[in-house]
């Protein structure tokens, strides 16, 4: 399984992905995915994927040695792409095309080929956005009303973002509540695991784009999982004692 | 969709059922999912249910009237059973007999009838027991290293188990976060809902036993609610800010 978190908030984009893949639960592994499709001076455009590593794989070939053209002309790659539009449009029909690769080969086995995917970036002059793909190769924009998406092993890590995560939110506290989503995911559930890779786009284009890898023993890391532990206790502390259970 | 919890802590059992039930998304209803086996003098034997109301329906049907006994004695019920490992066995039966029933009713429909259990009491002398039942009808025991059990919608309301409840945490505290846990669960996702019922069973036999139905207009709860996401806010205030994103 993976985890995999998109936020959209007024100060920018937020992308963090975890590492762990397996097949089986005794065949472990490290892959990333989070993805740098694009870093040029005019655009810049990342993607995270869940799901089956051979069909995201596969993808980001096609999107490395560009789709045909219909017209005979150059082949289609992101860097071709006059907006985030067109450029989620080309990565869907790159993922629709490896689901066809890869479904022939597995054809009659029960091997799930199915990937989602978050795209999020910025061409040209245009906004910021952030889409979540669905495995079928249809897509949505993450927009001001709900400023997160997520794929994958989600539900451990929802509670926390639907609490303190709102278009308002500063974006260095956006990246707090996303590691602290991460941090409930993988206490709760093994098959998302360090090291987390994570890339900050702000809106701000005088400001530089973050680009980090988090390994269990990142002095931040550690502090914040740590530090969330205690808060919490505390918190649960504050809370009033239910009248109903007599004295306590 | 169902969320039911069982905490067993030194101090006693807690157990809390949602009662949210829906057949498709636009067919919701309130079903108690927490139901009372036996509370008599001598033992008290509590039962929450998640997955088909049908089989569940079923099979406290066939707890009530006793199941057939195999010598041509009385019908046997939890009442008569003399222990919780046999009461749990008897449960099991009872399950495994009513998926048998509705299987043969649904047989050729993709409806899935399969229904999963928490049991939780005391008979006689011997000890709290909190058992977890899977829909084969198999089941564990849950024990101080994991002092709680789920069956249903369970991922969003386990981080905040997994971070803050263990076996010495007092009964209170433990309803506490099992409330917390519903309050998470229920926020992101419409199919858990209130009122949630609630049975407190102190390990002091001279403590009552709790039994309390919550809806959303109590005030206990609201309160709860209402100051865990204050508290959130300023937990999340007070991480350090990441070092890495520069000047905040």
């Amino acid at each position: 399984m993976t985890y995999c978190l998109g936020m959209h908030v007024k100060a920018g984009i937020v992308l963090i992905g975890d590492t762990r893949t397996n097949a089986g639960i005794d065949n472990i592994s490290t892959f990333r995915k989070l993805h740098k499709l694009v870093d040029e001076a005019d655009r810049v455009v990342f993607c995270a994927s869940a799901g089956s590593l051979s069909t995201t794989q596969s993808m980001l070939a096609l999107l490395e040695e560009g789709l045909e053209s219909h017209d005979g002309e150059e082949r289609r790659t992101v860097a071709h792409m006059p907006s985030m539009f067109r450029a989620v449009s080309l990565v869907c029909e790159a993922l629709i095309q490896a689901r066809i690769n890869v479904a022939r080969a597995l054809a009659g086995t029960p091997i799930n080929f199915d990937a989602s995917l978050l795209v999020g970036g910025r061409i040209g002059n245009g906004p910021l956005a952030l889409y979540l793909v669905y495995s079928e190769g249809n897509f949505i924009e993450c927009l001001p009303d709900c400023p997160f998406a997520q794929i994958g092993e989600l539900k451990y890590g929802k509670p926390i973002l639907d609490r303190t995560l709102d278009w308002e939110t500063p974006l260095y506290e956006a990246v707090k509540v996303g590691l602290l989503s991460f941090d409930s995911t993988m206490r709760s559930n093994l098959s998302v695991g360090m090291p987390l890779d994570l890339v900050v786009i702000p809106e701000d284009r005088q400001r530089p784009i973050v680009q980090r890898r988090l390994d269990e023993n990142d002095p931040y890391y550690r502090k914040l999982s740590s530090d969330w532990g205690r808060l919490m206790q505390e918190a649960r502390d504050k809370i009033d004692d239910p009248e109903f259970m007599g004295a306590s």
